[in-house]
């Protein structure tokens, strides 16, 4: 399959690479790096990504913004850079690719662990994955030619515990080969409409 | 207990009224009616409001818009409906009202059924009822002096389905009385952190 992974350089971006990276044509965009760039943010950045690749069999996204603060210090600003970012910013990666996705192609979104295991200072990213999961089972039942959606919800990655374990007081860590898989199981199967949990 | 409805004048506001009104002291909001009149969009009529009805037990918000339309057909604007309406106004509120809630007094907020069964043209309702989800799963954890915080997610009601029952094929409506209870709970009980279901 011929694959486009927005955010590919981050943890998960890595771990979805090494596992579909053998078996599958995979080409990576990201805001500053990758083979093409693209601000998901934007429609027309969105767009002129799509028509440079062409048609294509699979859009994995693992790319997203969210704030992170106390829930009492939030502000309409700091509350929409999730809802911008991390929601809008994925959701116009879907509505810009439904024309170049190829008969049953899918959509493989990102949300994450904290709207089911909550941490102080996470409101910004629990209100967005949340978000993510209404997105996916709204969204699976108007696709057409037989497009699939489908969100992947991982816990703290194994390698990014050294950056943020610290605000994850006793969360058990997901390996990235678990996290691959969960991707592989999107990609290749054929489920549709699924919040993908790896925990 | 004194109890502010916001967003009192729809179908949902009058089926907690039903069932508050008469051992509570209510007070009602909404944009054009109510009591006190709020953009709850927007923080300084937010705050304003709170400034007028001084120490409550309880704020309830029934109100939010989201957008209906095609998958295909969303664009940032008609997606951002529902995100700035239904569920930042909705934020706005419980973050306005965080310091004007007595000790161990209640947020609770409206989702609805969209995002756990969908409908074709929903999938803005479907974001935004996930968002909610996820913001009291996330927000209830810091709630300071025993606030807490809930979601009702109800079904069509039976009396908006002549309005809107031709969208919802097949879906069993719900009574008002049974809506009204589950604000109750929220009110009046003792969970907190919760997206109680209606159907």
């Amino acid at each position: 399959m011929k694959i486009i992974i927005v955010g590919a350089e981050g943890d998960i971006g890595q771990a979805v690479v090494a596992e579909l990276g053998d078996r599958h044509d995979i080409l990576t965009a990201g805001r500053h790096s990758g083979d093409v760039t693209v601000d998901m943010t934007d429609r027309t950045s969105v767009d002129a990504m799509y028509k440079r690749i062409g048609r294509i069999d699979a859009v994995i996204s693992t790319a997203g913004e969210v704030h992170f603060g106390n829930l009492a210090d939030f502000t309409d600003e700091t509350f929409m850079v999730g809802l911008r970012s991390k929601v809008w910013g994925q959701v116009n990666l879907v509505l810009g690719g439904m024309t170049y996705l190829k008969d049953r192609g899918s959509f493989t979104v990102t949300s994450g662990v904290l709207d089911r295991d909550p941490i102080p200072m996470g409101v910004g990213a629990a209100t967005a994955n949340g978000a993510l999961g209404g997105f996916v089972v709204g969204s699976a039942i108007e696709m057409p030619r037989g497009l699939r959606i489908n969100v992947v919800s991982p816990g703290l990655l194994n390698v990014s515990k050294p950056r943020y374990g610290d605000w994850f007081p006793g969360h058990e860590t997901v390996s990235s080969e678990r996290v691959g898989r969960a991707y592989a199981k999107s990609v290749e199967g054929a489920i549709t409409g699924k919040v993908i949990i790896v925990e």
